[in-house]
C-alpha cells in the first residue's frame, strides 16, 4: 500500500465514524449529518501534506453512544411530550444493561432531546431560538410567539465593585440596584437574570417598576433610548444556587450571556448577567460584512 | 415576625448563597460577584407580590463546591501555566477526601479555569474571545493576536441532502464539497469545523485551495464578496469522534455554531458547522438597536 492510499484510507476511516446529529429546527440548517453517497475525492498532494496525523485508524464507538443514537432515532418517531419506553424496555430491546441505557438518556437530557415531566422522561420539543438583538428577554420571547414570565428572586442595593462601576460608568462604591429574576418560557423555568443599574440614574426604579414586567419597557418610560450593546456568550456549569433556583441538573451546561447596553449618548444603561438552560435555548445572530 | 419581614429574610437568605465567579477578562465585564456592602433595600409591596415562593430557606452548599471555591481563590494567585498542588495536598489542606478534591478540579477543568499539561494540572489562561463577525476562524483569531492553525481531517464530495441543499440553494442530490478541519490556536487544538460548498459554484476548490490557509481568502480570489450571514450558537456535548479529534473530554460542553453566509447577490456561499471547546472559547456580539 502506498503512503497516498494509506492516507486516503485513514481519512475515510475517520469520516466513517458517525457524526452525532444535533437537535432540530431553526432558520439556520444543521448541516452535520450528510451521508456520503459520492466516492471520497482523490486527495491532492497539497491536501495530503496538510492532512492530519494521529487520528486512530479505527475509532471505537462506546456502547452507550450506539444506544444513544438508537434512542435518538426512536425520538424522531415520538411526538413532543410523549413518554419514552422504560430503561428496562430499552435495555431488552438493544441487548445492553440498564446502566448503559441510563447513560445514553442522561446525555440526551443534557442536550435537550428528552426532558423530565413529573416522574417520567418524555420527548422534548426543539430548543427555543432567541435572536441576539438589543431587546429584553420578554421582548425576544414574544417575537417567537412564546409566553415570557419573570419571577423576582432578589431586589437589593449594592455598592459597585470596580469592574461593575467601570461597566456602568459610575464611581467604585456608588450605589447600584441589583435585580435578579427567574426567566420562564410557557411556564417552564429556563434561566436566571441579574441586572445592575445605577441608583443615581434610575432613582425611582424600586418604587415604580413592577419586576414581573419588561424592564426595557420601564426604562424607555424614563426616557432611555437604547442604541447599542456588547454581549459575550459562553458555556458554563450552573452553581448549586443556580441549580436550585432554575431547578435543573448540576451537570447541565448553561449559556451565560454578559451584556452592557448603552443609550444614544453612549452612556451605559445596564450590566446584565443572564444564564440560560443549554438544553432549552439557542441564540442566533445576523452578521453583516464589514467590507460591503 | 410579620409576613413582610419573613419575605425579606428569605430573599436575603437566597442572595447570601455564594454566586460562582465566572472566568476572567473580556471587554464585557463579568458582573456576577458583587459583594453587598449596603443593606438590602426595603422591599415594596409590588416586589413582594411578585417575589418568588419555593426557594429553600437555607441552601446547602455541597462540600465539593466549597472546595472548588477555595481552589478557585488559589488559582487567582497562581500564574497561567503554573502546576496546581496535588489532590492529596488539597485534601489535607481543606480536610476533605481526595474524591471531593477531584470533583472540584473536574468542574474547574470543564469551565476552563485549569487544564491538563502533560501529566499535571495547571492554571489556565483566560478564554479566547472571538467576535461574532462575518470573517473566517483564521481572520478572527489573527485580530486577537493569536496564531491560527488548521489541519485537514477530511476533504470529500457528497450529494446534498434536502436540508443542506436548501441551505446552499442547490438541488437535493447536487454535488457539494465537504471540508473538515481541526482548528488550532497557538498550537492548541480548540475546535473542529465542517464547511459545505457547492461543487458547481466552486469547481476549482479541490485543485486550487490549500486547506492549511484561510478559506475566506481563497473564496474572495474567486470573486465572492461576502455580504451577510445567519449564525446560530448553542451548547452541545462532543460526540466520541469529535472527542477523539479535538482531544478533549467527553463531558466537556462545546459551543456549536451553524452559519449560512451569503454574497452581495443574496446567494448562499457556504454552510458551516463549527464546534469550539467551551472551556477555551467565548464569543462576543455587538448589538445595534433597531429603533435608533
Amino acid at each position: 500500500m502506498t503512503g497516498h492510499a494509506a492516507r486516503s484510507a485513514r481519512l475515510a476511516d475517520v469520516s466513517s465514524l458517525p457524526v452525532e446529529p444535533p437537535p432540530a429546527t431553526s432558520p439556520v440548517p444543521h448541516v452535520a449529518p450528510v451521508a456520503p453517497v459520492a466516492p471520497v475525492l482523490p486527495v491532492t498532494p497539497a491536501m495530503l501534506a496538510a492532512s492530519r496525523a494521529g487520528v486512530p485508524e479505527r475509532g471505537e464507538l462506546p456502547k452507550y453512544f450506539q444506544v444513544k443514537q438508537k434512542i435518538d432515532a426512536v425520538l424522531d418517531e415520538l411526538g413532543q411530550g410523549t413518554p419514552l419506553p422504560t430503561e428496562r424496555e430499552f435495555a431488552e430491546r438493544f441487548g445492553v444493561s440498564r446502566m448503559t441505557v441510563r447513560q445514553a438518556i442522561r446525555e440526551l437530557r443534557l442536550e435537550g432531546r428528552v426532558q423530565r415531566s413529573g416522574r417520567s422522561t418524555v420527548a422534548a420539543g426543539p430548543k427555543l431560538v432567541q435572536p441576539l438583538i438589543l431587546a429584553s428577554y420578554t421582548e425576544g420571547l414574544r417575537r417567537q410567539g412564546r409566553r415570557p414570565g419573570r419571577e423576582l428572586v432578589a431586589f437589593e442595593q449594592l455598592a459597585a465593585d470596580p469592574a461593575l462601576a467601570s461597566g456602568l460608568g459610575v464611581q467604585a462604591g456608588a450605589p447600584v440596584f441589583h435585580l435578579e429574576r427567574l426567566l420562564f418560557a410557557d411556564e417552564e423555568r429556563v434561566g436566571l437574570e441579574s441586572t445592575y443599574l445605577s441608583v443615581e440614574r434610575f432613582p425611582a426604579l424600586a418604587a415604580d417598576f413592577d419586576p414581573r414586567t419588561s424592564l426595557y419597557a420601564y426604562l424607555r418610560t424614563t426616557g432611555v433610548v437604547f442604541a447599542d450593546a456588547d454581549e459575550r456568550i459562553e458555556t458554563v456549569l450552573a452553581s448549586p444556587r443556580e441549580v436550585q433556583l432554575i431547578g435543573t441538573s448540576p451537570a447541565l451546561p448553561m449559556l451565560l450571556l454578559n451584556r452592557v447596553s448603552r443609550d444614544r449618548d453612549g452612556l451605559p444603561v445596564e450590566c446584565v448577567r443572564s444564564l440560560y438552560r443549554g438544553d432549552r435555548f439557542s441564540f442566533t445572530a445576523h452578521l453583516i460584512a464589514e467590507e460591503s
